[in-house]
């Protein structure tokens, strides 16, 4: 299946993450065999299961902001960013293996995923191993602002995921109850990773708000462009088939807007298909046609490059550096992905 | 269906857990209202999914021995055992949440699971959720040995557990085995629950040690009672089935016993019913006819017993009290459910 909404515009495609991995690329290393060590068990279903996912060409885009941002923060007396930044990625890890239980999920990342391998009570439960190593290198660290920042983040995911799941199939989730939602499953922890660089650096607290908002609105960009991408990309782009969220009656943005702004008779094919996963073929393809109408995705990718904007306006308290145009680069590589 | 195995002896019932309930009786009412109070979440099916459990006539054993554990340690600076102790309860809840998902389990203490009202997606996510609130409540107590110690045993219940998948259905899994896997998943959080006091009350780690003895001791006699509960209790008193082990397939220290102690005709008996997940009418009392031939359930019940003496010697390195004569008592209260 391909791309079910072809976008108008073409945009230039500019550094994207190049710089930012250039400037982490050491302590990258050290993170990967950090990743590897921690995901090991003599129990064997674990290390196989974990390395499955762990393995599997993810973007390691969180424990990025953690190191990027502790290396911004001038931190530069010991390495304690590495357990944190893992611990952050284990944990997005074990909500991918409990994610893609909960959604029923064949493919991640272009891969089978590890509940079809090797089932959906594996993967709860090795998403509670990664859970418990995560939390082991965080008291191994040590510093307790750290920890209430992870403490709250999983708090957070765990409740967004709830949300999520009340309002699926719900045809009057509000675009307020969708931000929210994504709010807390996804942008918390891209703003308790981009905290912690700060923590572990001993900045203060104008530092770590300021980073705290740059995660949180770049997490809200970042995931209003995977929303889109599910009706706008290739399957190779998004490592998975196209119209997912469509299948699963998952509401996300460009469906909030496309149902509010449609007319009765496109709202009740939006509630037979979605709340009543009573879907036909060529469903996928009206479905394209109606987001189109309405320019649902364009104005999705106009909600991103909102948060995209704040999350720019939030770096604006550090000193001009490497460190800084990368972090503001990487906004730009997430909100284009879109185009 | 009733008992599968009935076993001669009667013991004298003794005061059982009276003594300790008394002791921490205060104390329980502040635990009892932090638990629902962190049960809270605006998200409507976060509260109502967890109180079902929570709410749901518990022992309340493993925070129990936390707030019985400081007060013998003479505890009185402060109220940190309290969520302490809450911490292990939903740490424990959470657990079996997720256990009911991987088990496919449709009753637990008396009522229908959560996952049979609420579906299997809102238990993998509300435990998460709870996981997540114990982690908080630790991270304000902020006493960094306790959370360690919790660290360690999410970490080891979450690779008990799936070992005891990977052992699911296997005859060959040996008693060493079988220990292995309940010492991580259940004994681990008694250990970490009785530890928990001495550390609250700075006490060192002599009688650090020594909880953390009683505690691992008294959970690997409590798990192999309930192991000979699930052939020889009723209904009534287990909350569940009669037999739920045998129909799941899993291998409890009753039936490595029966395997190994069984002729060829017997170990394809077993082979059949519990491997290949083939059981008729009827199997059942086979089984237990089996189990009752090669006292199996008294042989289990001996473990039990020779780790409850295990646990009492821990505690000698205390003096003489109240506190210490009831957590005594606790030990054969565990034990003697089973007979």
């Amino acid at each position: 299946m391909g791309v079910v909404v072809s976008l108008d515009k073409a945009r230039s495609p500019g550094p994207g993450l190049k710089p930012l991995l250039d400037l982490v690329e050491q302590d990258m290393d050290r993170l990967n065999n950090l990743i590897l060590s921690k995901a090991h068990s003599h129990v064997e279903m674990i290390p196989k299961l974990a390395r499955h996912l762990i393995s599997s060409g993810g973007k390691r885009l969180r424990p990025i902001l953690t190191i990027a941002s502790a290396q911004m923060c001038g931190y530069d007396k010991g390495e304690q960013h590495i357990p944190l930044a893992a611990a952050v990625e284990f944990m997005h890890t074990a909500t991918l293996l409990h994610d893609d239980v909960v959604d029923e999920s064949d493919m991640r990342r272009g891969k089978t995923t590890a509940r079809i391998l090797w089932g959906n009570e594996a993967s709860v439960l090795v998403g509670d191993y990664l859970l418990g190593q995560a939390f082991k290198m965080q008291v191994e660290v040590g510093i307790m602002d750290a920890l209430e920042i992870l403490a709250n983040a999983a708090a957070i995911i765990a409740e967004g995921e709830v949300m999520q799941l009340a309002a699926a199939k719900n045809m009057d989730t509000t675009e307020d109850e969708y931000l929210t939602i994504i709010k807390s499953k996804t942008a918390a922890l891209f703003a308790a990773a981009a905290e912690l660089g700060a923590v572990v650096a001993g900045k203060n607290e104008r530092e770590r708000a300021a980073l705290r908002s740059y995660g949180n609105n770049l997490g809200l960009a970042f995931q209003l462009v995977d929303d889109a991408l599910d009706y706008s990309g290739s399957k190779e782009q998004l490592g998975k088939n196209v119209g997912d969220d469509f299948r699963e009656g998952k509401i996300t943005l460009p469906i909030v807007l496309s149902y509010r702004r449609g007319n009765a008779k496109e709202r009740n094919f939006w509630k037979r298909t979605l709340q009543d996963s009573d879907i036909e073929d060529g469903d996928l393809e009206h479905a394209g046609a109606l987001i189109k109408k309405h320019k649902s995705l364009e104005d999705t990718l106009k909600r991103a490059r909102h948060y995209g904007d704040m999350a720019k306006d939030a770096m604006a308290i550090f000193p001009d550096g490497k460190h800084k145009s990368a972090l503001i680069e990487t906004i730009d590589f997430c909100v284009s992905r879109g185009h």
